[in-house]
């Protein structure tokens, strides 16, 4: 009976193809993979946060297992700008259950079935299957060394404004790209925001990663740049993930932006979730409040450091000449370029079979949009030996692969 | 610029008119309030849970603050099907950021914008903006004495499906409705199920308050019904809430469904929320595994029986004798019901002048089927002497207004 009753969109949405992929390597003794996404559970402050948990349910009381604001906690509210060093009004943020989460009420709040949401080529799959499933047409925009493409960006939005299409926003991910491993040159940000500015078209900057930088120097977010350097313009809104800092099993986020916006993205918060969870909330402006934060940022920095350095030696040592890669200083991936007639889903195939496994780089761009001569490692979540093994094994694979 | 960018369905969609009316009596010295629907703080176990909180982190270790599964924590449901009793396979059951997640996710799982949703009128206010925001054209059914009418329902299902509309389920409260305070008779419900299932349309089965039964016999809810019945029949999909037994603070619920469902319910979470919290999952799981949920659902009706009975008491005493009412035996709430011709929502604007509050009924109703002589009462909020000065008010104001 069911089955005859789903939505359209439940019909036809796809689910997440890394998915079965990870389940199709599943139970392979000794497999060695760069596929996850996920941090490493070594950089979680359990210890810190038993505690915190701890305090919170006997000091706050009560009202912590009460219901919360649907915009979220106010004394985290307070943490958060002090953190980040902003004098913004606590109604231009919004408190989420991860950032994909704020990332689903503003799609929710400004796309129409048929509207046209501009995204990086490649990108972050989960926003991307969360963008179709609100019945938006996802253009994709390819990534030169620096960023975002403009003049093609601008290309395309020409053609679409001629074909009375409605661009509703421009997704990007601008520090240690997911999977791109990229960051966005300080001149391509400030470019991107006057085009967005000129063109009206508001940005969606997706930061999860931006804290950790484990070497250079840390560039200024969309958000800080357009508020700070252009007449506090609110065309950038960030939404900013604690998932790889503090945890994702916490789900906990925050969105900056425009008021009216963060206003409505609240009324579908009200609608979906109610309201985020109060006690993680509480638990992490008691986390910010005594300090831990940016010790806490350090060493995770610290673990991470080797692993990145680890990564990039082996990919330096063991990978063929002609594949390029980004050495990123920061996140937890890095992005392969294959030559135009290597096709990372067969090589998917042969590495699995050699008990290597990566996400091919097909995976990362909208339906019908793929591009097959990439492929994403991760570098948070295998030993240094791994890498060094896992590399060296990869490596073999092109030349005969290629050869 | 963001005005101009905003989806259709976010422009159109209404805010709680109810928050609206509560946040008009703020700031009212000495106001007795019946509006809420809180559960009482003082119901909460903080102490348990805060030693669970920091036993979860040491113990479980950082697994716990990883990513968890879209489905939901697999220990948290091996733990409620042991608390419930059920032989079901774990693909039969959603873990939520709440009830209100699980009904958003399977109105996304089935509804089409024009499709019809049926609900009880009056219902709970917060699922019908939901159901609205979804598109769906929202039917009201009134309820009698029993629960929802159902000569009422089945002539307006042949009327819908003559005009080949598509129903896509039913949703009811059976136990302690919000806002009637009614409990379905156990005719009504197998009435119910038999006629969904010959209707061939799915039932969603709100159950926020069955736990909360101060005297009286249980009665099995409809997906029980469903399951031991009529041969397994998977025509109800059943949420349950923790908001009102451990707090809503900590965002918890699960749905337990027709697998096919579940699943895309599932795909749903996936691109709204990634997964429910784990760490609030890990501490149900143990507040289950150690015995507390039993003894402490005790305490929390031995804490409301006293409100409940006082509220019954008062309303037997200062109501004149016009003024119907049910008498619930658990939940939160009590509905009074006016004379034709006495306007709840005028009546509200009278008792606000006299520091008295409650929530007119016509606010419970899907837009333009609004009825005007009804009022919901919360007693899980006042003190007991709140109760009887703010009833005797209550009586005779209506006095007053009436004559």
């Amino acid at each position: 009976m069911i089955s005859s009753k789903l939505s359209h969109i439940t019909k036809t949405m796809k689910s997440s193809m890394i998915r079965e992929m990870v389940a199709s390597t599943r139970g392979i003794e000794g497999l060695i993979s760069f596929a996850g996404g996920f941090p490493s559970p070594k950089t979680f402050p359990s210890e810190i946060m038993s505690k915190l948990y701890a305090q919170t349910l006997v000091e706050d009381g009560s009202s912590v297992l009460q219901y919360g604001a649907s915009e979220g906690d106010p004394l985290f509210k307070q943490e958060l700008l002090k953190w980040e060093g902003y004098d913004l009004d606590p109604s231009e943020m919004l408190i989420t259950a991860g950032s994909t989460n704020a990332i689903y009420y503003m799609t929710r709040a400004l796309v129409d079935p048929g509207d046209v949401i501009i995204c990086e080529a490649p990108s972050f799959l989960g926003s991307l299957v969360a963008f179709e499933a609100s019945g938006a047409e996802l253009v994709g925009i390819p990534l030169d060394n620096e960023g975002i493409d403009l003049n093609k960006l601008q290309e395309k939005v020409e053609a679409l404004q001629k074909a009375n299409r409605k661009v509703k926003f421009i997704y990007t991910i601008p520090d240690f790209h997911n999977p791109a491993g990229l960051t966005m040159s300080l001149q391509r940000r400030k470019d991107l925001i006057e085009y967005a500015i000129a063109a009206r078209i508001p940005i969606l900057e997706d930061n999860p990663y931006s804290r950790l930088r484990f070497s250079g120097e840390s560039l200024p977010t969309l958000f800080k740049l357009a508020r700070m350097e252009y007449g506090n313009n609110e065309v950038v809104t960030e939404v900013v993930s604690f998932s790889k800092i503090l945890g994702p099993g916490m789900r906990l986020a925050f969105a900056k932006g425009n008021r009216v916006l963060i206003e409505r993205m609240c009324s579908w918060q009200q609608k979906v979730n109610i309201a985020p969870d109060n006690v993680s909330q509480r638990v992490a402006a008691r986390f910010l409040a005594e300090g831990y934060m940016e010790p806490h940022i350090q060493k995770c920095c610290d673990f991470y450091r080797p692993y990145l350095n680890a990564m990039l030696n082996a990919m330096a040592k063991y990978l063929p000449p002609y594949i390029q890669y980004v050495k990123p200083e920061g996140g937890i991936f890095t992005w392969l370029r294959l030559p135009e007639d290597m096709n990372a889903d067969e090589l998917f195939e042969i590495a699995k079979a050699h008990k290597v496994t990566f996400i091919p780089g097909s995976k990362f761009y909208p339906t019908g949009q793929e591009k097959f001569n990439a492929l994403r490692l991760n570098f948070s979540y295998s030993s240094l030996e791994q890498i060094e093994v896992g590399l060296e094994s990869l490596g073999r694979m092109m030349e005969e692969f290629y050869t």
